[in-house]
This record gives C-alpha cells, sequence and structure tokens, in this order.
C-alpha cells in the first residue's frame, strides 16, 4: 500500500506508573510495578478531548499503528487505516495505541527486568488477563487527559479489548467496533494455542522460561508461530497463493521444504522468532484462553450502556468464525443495545482485518460520523 | 462398542518379498527389499477367489483392522465394521488389510533393521509413495491368490490408496469405496504436516533421525500429534466434548492444562509417542503430501475402467472437506464412471469416519451387494 496521507514520522512514547508501593492490583490478586507502557499518538487531540479513538493490538502486534519510525520505512501495522483522510482520520480524531502489558514492544512483560532482581521477570511475572491489559490502557487514557473516548478499535485479541472496555469501563466510551473477535475461545481456538504454548515449552532451550542469558528458544517457537499462521489464512487464501507450487526441484532431499506453503511458513516461523519473546507468547495466549465475557459479563443485569456497536466479521475467517461475532451482536440486541453489524465477505481469513481495508474503512468511517453527530443515525448493516 | 459378532481371535501374519537381487522398484527410483509386510485376515476366500476386499488405513493405523490379539482385550480400529453380519460381512467376504510400507506397524519403515549395516534404516529409508505402498499391497494381494478384488475400502490416507489402486491396477479391482479424502492435499493440508514434521524435527532429540539407541523424540512429537488430534475434530464436536471446561483448580500454576481440551491433547499426544515411530511420521505425512491424482491421472484418457464407486464425504469435516469428495465424483461423473456419492451428517469432523459407523455401514451394505451383484443396480445417491 502506499504512503499517501501517512501520519509521517512518528516517536515511539512511554508512560511510566503503578511506582512502588502503589503497583497495580491484578485480577489475580497480585500486583505489578513499576508499568511502563509504550504508546503512539497520531493526530491532535481537541479542546473538549472528545476526539480521542484508542486503537488495540492483535496477540503479536504493538503501539506502532502508523506512521514511520526515522530511518525506517515500514509503516506501522494499520497505516492503510490511520491517517489525514483515512478512515480513523488524523485531521479529525486523535488516535492512540498502546502495547499490552505481558508484551514484549516496550511495555512491561516477562522479558523486563524485575526491579527486585536486576534480571528479567521470566515466569516470575504475574499471570496478566485482558482485563489487566484494558485496566493499563485506563490509566494511560486518564494520564492523557481524557474522560471519555469516542472509540476503541481492534481486530483479533485488539477485539477482546474492546470488549473489556465495555465491561470494565462502560462511562468511558461512546462507541466500540470489536472486528473479528469473540466473547470467549472455542475448545478448538483454546487448542491451537495450547499445541503452540506446548511447542515452545517443548523446546529444551526455553528452560524453564530462563532463557534470557542464552538466546531464546527458537525452534519451539517458530514451530507455534507456523501453527498461528495456518490458522490466519484461509483455505482458499492458501490455495490461491500457493497452492501446490514446488519451492525447488529437491525430491531427493528428505523432509525439507518441497511446497512454496511450507517455505512461507518456515520463513514465517524464523522472522517471529527475531521479534517476539518465547514468554510473552506463553502469557498473551493465556490471557486470550482466559477471556470470557459471555452471560451477563459483558453488560452486568439491569444495566444498559450507552455504548454504540459496529462489530465486524470475515465470511473465509474460520479461527474467529462468524458465528462468534453474531453471539456478541445477539447478546447486544437481547439487551437493547444500538448495534451494527457486517460480515464482510472476503477470502483472507482472519487475516482479513488486517487486508481488508477498503471494505473496513467504508464501516468505520460512516460509523464514526454517526458517532460522532455528524450524519445523524447509523446507515444499515443491522442484523 | 460391544464385541458381539467379532471375528474372534486374530494372528497377525507376515508376507515377505523382494529379496535381494529381486528388490522392489520405488517410484523414486530408489529399491527396496527385503519387504516385509505385516497383513491379517478376516473370513474366508472363496473358491473363485472372487469375495476379497482389501481394506486400507489411515496415517497412524495399522493391520490390525478387526478381532483381538490373544490376551489383549482392544479390537482392531473398524472392529465395528468388520465381522458377521457387519457391513464388511466376514460371512460373505474375505478381508485383508496389511500395513504400509514406511509405517512401524511389523511392515517394513525406517526404523526396521537395514540388512547391509544391521542399523535401523532411519532416513536411509527411501521416500516412498502412496504408489509405492500400493504396490507393496498388490504383490501381497497376488501372493494371496486373488486376481481381482471385488472392493478397496478405506478413509483419510486409506481413502488416497483406495484411489491409487484405481490409478495403478484398474484391472484388479471391481469397486472402490474412499471416504473422507482427496485427489491431492491442499496447500492447507501441506502446512499442517509440515508443521508437525517441524516440531518433531526442531526436536534435539531427534538427532537427524538416528534417535533409535537414545529413544524417541518424544516431544517434538507430541506436538506434531497434538496438532493432528484438533484437525481430527470439529469446532462443534469439541464445544460438545470439552467447552470450556476446566481441569482442575490450578490457576495459580503457570501455563499447566487448565482446560479439559488442554489435558486431552496431552494425553493423546503423550501416548502417541508410545507407539509410533517419529521417523514413519515423517515418510508417511511426506507421502500424503506428494500424493496427487488429480486431472488425467487417476483415470488415464481414453481408458474407462470398469471400476464402481461409493464416495462418501462427512459435513463437518474440515480437513478433508467435502468439496475434495466431490472433486473426485465430478472427475468420475465427467469420464462416466458408475459413482453413488453421500455425504453423512455429522459433527464429528474428520474423525467421522472412524466413527459413524451406522450410517457408514447403510451404505457399504448396499453398494457390496449391488457390486456383487446381489440386488441389482445401485440405489441412489448419485450427485
Amino acid at each position: 500500500m502506499s504512503n499517501k496521507n501517512s501520519v509521517g514520522k512518528i516517536d515511539k512514547k512511554y508512560f511510566n506508573f503503578a511506582e512502588p508501593p502503589n503497583e497495580l492490583l491484578l485480577e489475580s490478586g497480585e500486583k505489578l510495578g513499576p508499568i511502563k507502557v509504550a504508546y503512539e499518538t497520531y493526530g491532535t487531540l481537541n479542546d473538549d478531548q472528545s476526539n480521542a479513538i484508542l486503537v488495540e493490538h492483535a496477540f503479536s502486534g504493538d503501539a506502532h499503528a502508523a506512521g514511520c519510525y526515522e530511518g525506517d520505512e515500514k509503516p506501522g501495522w494499520w497505516d492503510d487505516l490511520i491517517g489525514p483522510g483515512k478512515a480513523l482520520d488524523t485531521d479529525k480524531y486523535f488516535i492512540i495505541c498502546s502495547n499490552v502489558i505481558g508484551g514484549c514492544k516496550g511495555s512491561t512483560g516477562p522479558s523486563s527486568i524485575h526491579p527486585g532482581t536486576d534480571k528479567p521477570y521470566a515466569l516470575t511475572f504475574p499471570v496478566v488477563t485482558i482485563a489487566d491489559m484494558v485496566k493499563v490502557q485506563k490509566h494511560l487514557v486518564n494520564h492523557l487527559g481524557i474522560k471519555k473516548l469516542l472509540s476503541v478499535i481492534g481486530g483479533s485479541m485488539g477485539g477482546m479489548q474492546v470488549l473489556q472496555w465495555v465491561a470494565s469501563y462502560p462511562e468511558s466510551i461512546l462507541s466500540a467496533i470489536p472486528i473479528a473477535t469473540t466473547l470467549k475461545h472455542s475448545p478448538q481456538q483454546i487448542a491451537f494455542n495450547e499445541v503452540g504454548r506446548q511447542a515452545v515449552m517443548a523446546d529444551p532451550a526455553w528452560l524453564n522460561g530462563n532463557y534470557y542469558d542464552y538466546g531464546q528458544p527458537e525452534r519451539g517457537l517458530a514451530v507455534a508461530r507456523m501453527i498461528g499462521h495456518i490458522t490466519y489464512m484461509s483455505d482458499r487464501s492458501m490455495e490461491e497463493k500457493f497452492s501446490r507450487k514446488l519451492k525447488e526441484k529437491n525430491k531427493n532431499l528428505k523432509f525439507t521444504t518441497d511446497f512454496e506453503v511450507e517455505g512461507y511458513l518456515k520463513y514465517r516461523g524464523d522472522t517471529f522468532v527475531k521479534r517476539f519473546d518465547a514468554n510473552s507468547y506463553l502469557y498473551i495466549t493465556k490471557a486470550m484462553d482466559y477471556f470470557d465475557l459471555s452471560g451477563d459479563k459483558l453488560i452486568p443485569k439491569n444495566k444498559k450502556p450507552e455504548v454504540r456497536f459496529l462489530v465486524i466479521a470475515f465470511k473465509s475467517d474460520w479461527l474467529y468464525p462468524a458465528y462468534q461475532a453474531q453471539d456478541i451482536v445477539k447478546l447486544l440486541k437481547s439487551r437493547n443495545i444500538n448495534t451494527t453489524y457486517c460480515e464482510i465477505d472476503s477470502t483472507y481469513g482472519h487475516d482479513a482485518f488486517l487486508v481488508e481495508i477498503e471494505k473496513e474503512s467504508h464501516l468505520i468511517r460512516h460509523f464514526l460520523r454517526s458517532v460522532s453527530g455528524e450524519n445523524g443515525e447509523s446507515d444499515g448493516y443491522s442484523i
């Protein structure tokens, strides 16, 4: 995609809080502090702080959603959606994106230095949940002087955080855009995550999490990531991208990568281990598996938050199938929450939320205009 | 399931052939010999050798399809389908099942002793294909004095072997029953196999295949098997079996198996490593990935084999989706081959071919009666 209408050069920022003895109380009852949060902002906060939108990243994502760092040509992961004139229009909105705690992209996580021991936390890092990640974001949003977010938006695990904002801080958001996500993981989703964790922990180089002096458990982590990538694509998008094309003529070399799809997965696995911490892999996948806002947990009985919803799913997404988005919508409708639902026709599978920018942009642009009162009521797509 | 109408106590038998210098020529051009084939038979071959049915096992299966070994209560893997009065009726038919070469259940494979070195072949074992497996079966069938099989039947990789019989020896079979299978692996199917292989080879205990003196690469092989089991079940059958039930209260123990589905996969992985050779895992999955009878390869141009087909698929099977069975049927119909197709309504996913015995039995029983001339023409289900 082009860099036209980019937000331009961007700096990563840091917000530090929860200094002892004021550590953050986590959902598990454990405490964590100090906490560093890596974040970025695009656009300008208006005078009444009413134009802020929080972007939530997915499992292996980070705070770098748009623009480029100095000396780096690669734009942020949702650059096509965020910028002047784009759906998340930085001429209108103030966009915030932060790295989740438990991660490894600048925010405090298992690879961070434990202040008491001067060594990485490793498995002494407390269990963190999606609610803990959102609680940290609430501190950041308060720090930025924002009382109410115009919207919270994200796909996959980002969508879980969006839903968690509704459950935890319904008075602090005007609207929510959960994309390709679920109220809770199914056993199949847990199973894929668990096999990934088992692959990491099966690698002797994992050393029960204490590998920081010796290097990552690269082989196990690469296998885990390969499994992930199969689930991110659809049967059809793999067929279109790879078919049964052979990588090179090496039929005599046993168990090398013959097929292009094998080479692709291997490449994805090998690059992942260079950018992602194995313990963060364990902590964050577990946070997703524990996540459960089904029943009355998203919206407590006898409450009706003034939050409007745009729920988006993709037809070929078999990791977060459309029926899970429909379960969110059914729940919201049963509580008379203003909800717009769209199932986008795409062959890209779960990856679609990062790829089908044009279709998403159309929906998001109109929804945000409607939420901010620019064009009256929501325009269709409701089920 | 009950042991009523069992074929009773069964002995494993062995057929030895391809003694040097008469080794078997493999598809790769390499030679293999001597070859030992483990097989079992149930029922009695009739005088004109016209009642023989060859049963083909799936990836990790073996020759023990029915009955029990002396001192073992566990019946063979398709015991509910094979026996007196059952769909594969041993009062009428002579049933044969053999272990594939490349495997580890009695037939020659990478864990067999190389006659030249007195050590296991390991990776010096030649690449074997589905065509090689079937070629060996043809030698066994000849050895048993059978010129023409009444039918060849099998699910999953067993179905690939069924199709290969049509391609390799169309004059030697009267009918074919491929179940839950495909003409060729899609990139997604290759990808799942490849991740399994990578998990095995990532285990340092694999030792480039030379682990026989030290024990299996258990952790890598277990991870590979866990991936497999996710693909054998459906999203819905996992939901019905496990939901989000917790295994035990151990939320404070990090990264243990919290959810029942995790415990199930772990158990399946751990038991698999006790019964299956890691190198066989590599060889056999690769044979499946190389398999390709699309286009004119199943039935050469200008040929019309006198083989009747019953093709079976299962609605919730997402590993071998029904569209792949339909591709087989379309190909057969375009060549005017007598073909019956049935898509069985099941929630069991790919496992259905081992589980939905009653529904399969009905179809198979009628088809075989029709093929053996007991009740005239095929009765319906054609598309």
